[in-house]
């Protein structure tokens, strides 16, 4: 086992010439600053790290004012770092060699909707909520959603994937094609409109999840959904956690097409009750929700509720309109706020383990066991349809010694996981934090291979540097 | 536009020296081969070219063993080249600059099923209907399904779909994970058994679709599916391709999850009906399946009688038995045979577009105007539901003018296609065939992307080469 990333990660600042300086002044004006408060707002994301900002921040609003900035930072051998909305949990956008961070939040136009085709394209700094707006009224979705109202180019760059991943995949499989700005700053188009294509090497799924390390992404062509006839969302109560699991993996394996399948633990439940005075009964909990037809929602729903009561499942609760829908989902979306005031001043730190899904019982046990010895206050919430969940730590930062508890219990749970042949990160990404775990899941072998392609397309090691491996 | 390669691929043979032969004699005894009838065996699929074969085949029986010849052929600086069952239709595996052929026929071992967690791992070599046969009593299917009895490995290394596509994904979408030798000879496990997965660059997905140009998979892990409740086909005829079209095109937009959806064009349904007496109507014809529960399956058929009926069509047959469905599928699955025998002596030059779907209508039609006016016969099947379609052109190959007249039409509609923002092979690859259609898709910043990554990771140039592009 590697130990993970240093808890004070790696600084190797290089040096910014005044000349760089001066020529992004020169063609971005105002939309460029080496102000302290703004370099330090894009030297943060919602990871623990506490490092420099970045030396220059700017606003690109076109492909080409992003190809401009990685063509000069080329030039001078100096780091270049996409910034989306700053939601990155894993240290991904943090400067630990210093550079220029490229704010991507003016490249936000909703570029093309073919709605005949179920295909979108946006610019990168577009969110997913603003994305689903704009969509609405062609009776359309995108359902990948993290939680965070992400930027679709920090999804696409992280393989982000959330609740609906179940049914409709991640970021991997719903990225069809993508403008690039390589570390050359040339503009190269990966993917074209077909659902499908055997033509070349997967560009496309190369960019998707590599965290800004080989190019940035400036424009996505994403595939849509038409928004189902009928949804319907429904909660149920277990004995244990185990209980909710196992009804989940029948569901999985009789093949029910669930739309989500979330898992809440009694702390989570507890945290989400107080903060939204919702009433849930404060034990372990599934919420799910059912897209489709009418018919075939209540077809769904059926044969899931008959699972869960073999299980123990109680006080099912059905919601079919959108207020009811908006209630359940409430607990969801609040979970990771609500814990986090349970203990005024804590932060998280947060587990992303997946498994396969017969093993995710175990693995949460033990995982359930480990925690409750260490006293650490915690909370699950997990997307469990795809074996992947979240331990919540809720440490004291004055106390270096929970922070380090809760690393260790992260070291024997990603252990855990990849024991049972599952992956360190979900749906999270790398970052600086888990370049230990990635060198246990993939082996030497297969980080040498992904450092020969970070070589080849990126030689000057200009491309947010210092994430994923170390070069 | 750029040209198509030649007719004739470029040779460009590298030495063999003996004690490359020597050792692998030494190695594999008998199953090691330089007969010119092995080696010939080796050195064709089913594409148009002719050119010599391989210096020597070995049939590989493990991991082991196919790392032990790539590190002896990168040692000597000679060509490996990957071999399945030979089903490729572009020209993959044929050795235009000569060397070794591994046979991964004998690595035919179902590794571990995993029932609970729907996936399975294979050898390379298993072919889709052995592993279907493998998994059927666990009430689980592969759905990936390009019409031959290809090798799994083959499938990954073209990222192979067909008539599931629509609703099942490609081999881009149900391969989880994959242990391939490098061109160093060395093996890497890329992917996990876990659904999802953010850990570092997609390896896995890089090697799909590779066509043995970045290393050889030999052991795969896939995604599966539960055998669907029920099951129900039907077929429809139209009075036009065009109306054909236009019903798939709305049955995608209404977001029926309908598993399968092939057309046939008059000329291929007239071939059927010659090849297996099915009594067909020789009209256009939608073939389609449903999957899901009972109810579930009546309700899309019913969906999609009502939209075909609105777009003129007639004759809806149901097929709910086994027996029916063969006898519709076999409609299917003959087309391309059947359409062979109706001009004896000839062979088919095959197209393979895929477009958006709201531009497919237009892009058969016109392709359908030009074929006729070159009076060569043809006919078209197509996975309509994914914007995929394969013109047959039928070629007397003793008139070299109907070879170039049919490449020509090829161009042409690959031209067509690319405008209408598609690609030029929905499924069958670039192989030597359409290296000039790549640059055209990929752009020339494309294709560089995918040379320096080639370069990377197989310095040599040992793995397949003269592929996908030149280097």
């Amino acid at each position: 086992m590697n130990a993970p990333a240093d808890l004070m990660p790696r600084l190797d600042p290089r040096p910014v010439p005044p000349a760089l300086i001066d020529a992004l002044k020169a063609r971005f004006g105002d939309r460029c600053s080496t102000a302290r408060a703004v370099r330090e707002q894009h030297g943060r994301d919602e990871s623990p790290f506490d490092v420099p900002p970045p030396d220059i921040v700017v606003f690109a609003a076109s492909t080409d004012e992003v190809a401009f900035t990685v063509a000069l930072a080329q030039q001078h051998g100096v780091p270049v770092i996409p910034f989306g909305v700053g939601s990155s949990l894993e240290g991904h956008l943090l400067a630990v060699q210093g550079g220029v961070s490229i704010d991507l939040s003016r490249m936000d136009q909703v570029l093309r909707v073919n709605a005949e085709d179920l295909t979108v394209t946006v610019q990168a700094g577009v969110t997913r909520k603003q994305l689903n707006e704009a969509i609405r009224h062609e009776g359309l979705f995108f359902p990948i959603d993290p939680g965070a109202d992400a930027s679709i180019g920090g999804m696409a760059a992280t393989r982000a994937s959330g609740t609906n991943a179940v049914r409709y995949g991640t970021m991997r499989e719903n990225v069809l094609g993508l403008t690039v700005v390589t570390a050359s700053g040339e503009v190269v188009r990966t993917g074209t409109r077909a659902r499908k294509s055997s033509a070349g090497y997967d560009l496309t799924r190369l960019f998707v999840g590599s965290e800004g390390t080989l190019g940035v992404m400036t424009e996505i062509t994403l595939k849509l959904y038409p928004l189902p006839e009928a949804i319907s969302a429904a909660v149920c109560h277990f004995p244990s956690v185990d209980a909710a699991v196992r009804t989940t993996i029948q569901v999985i394996q009789l093949g029910v097409p669930i739309a989500r399948c979330e898992l809440l633990d009694a702390h989570a439940v507890r945290a989400v009750n107080a903060h939204d005075r919702l009433g849930l009964r404060e034990a372990p909990m599934l919420l799910m929700e059912f897209h489709g037809s009418a018919a075939g929602v209540q077809e769904q729903a059926q044969v899931v509720q008959d699972i869960a009561a073999e299980f123990g499942g109680e006080g099912f609760e059905w919601a079919t309109t959108p207020e009811a829908r908006t209630r359940l989902w409430t607990a969801r979306h609040h979970a990771y706020l609500s814990a986090l005031q349970t203990r005024p001043g804590c932060r998280a730190v947060t587990t992303d383990c997946c498994v396969p899904i017969s093993r995710l019982a175990e693995c949460i046990d033990a995982t359930v066991a480990e925690v409750d010895a260490s006293g650490l206050p915690y909370f699950i919430v997990g997307h469990v349809g795809d074996g992947n969940f979240h331990v919540g730590y809720l440490i004291d930062p004055a106390q270096p010694a929970e922070r380090e508890t809760a690393e260790r219990l992260n070291r024997q749970l990603v252990a855990r996981a990849l024991q049972l042949e599952g992956t360190c990160t979900g749906e999270h990404g790398i970052g600086l934090h888990k370049m230990g775990f990635l060198l246990d899941e993939a082996g030497a072998g297969g980080v040498a291979l992904m450092r020969e392609i970070k070589r080849a397309l990126d030689p000057r090691n200009i491309m947010n540097p210092g994430k994923i491996f170390e070069l």
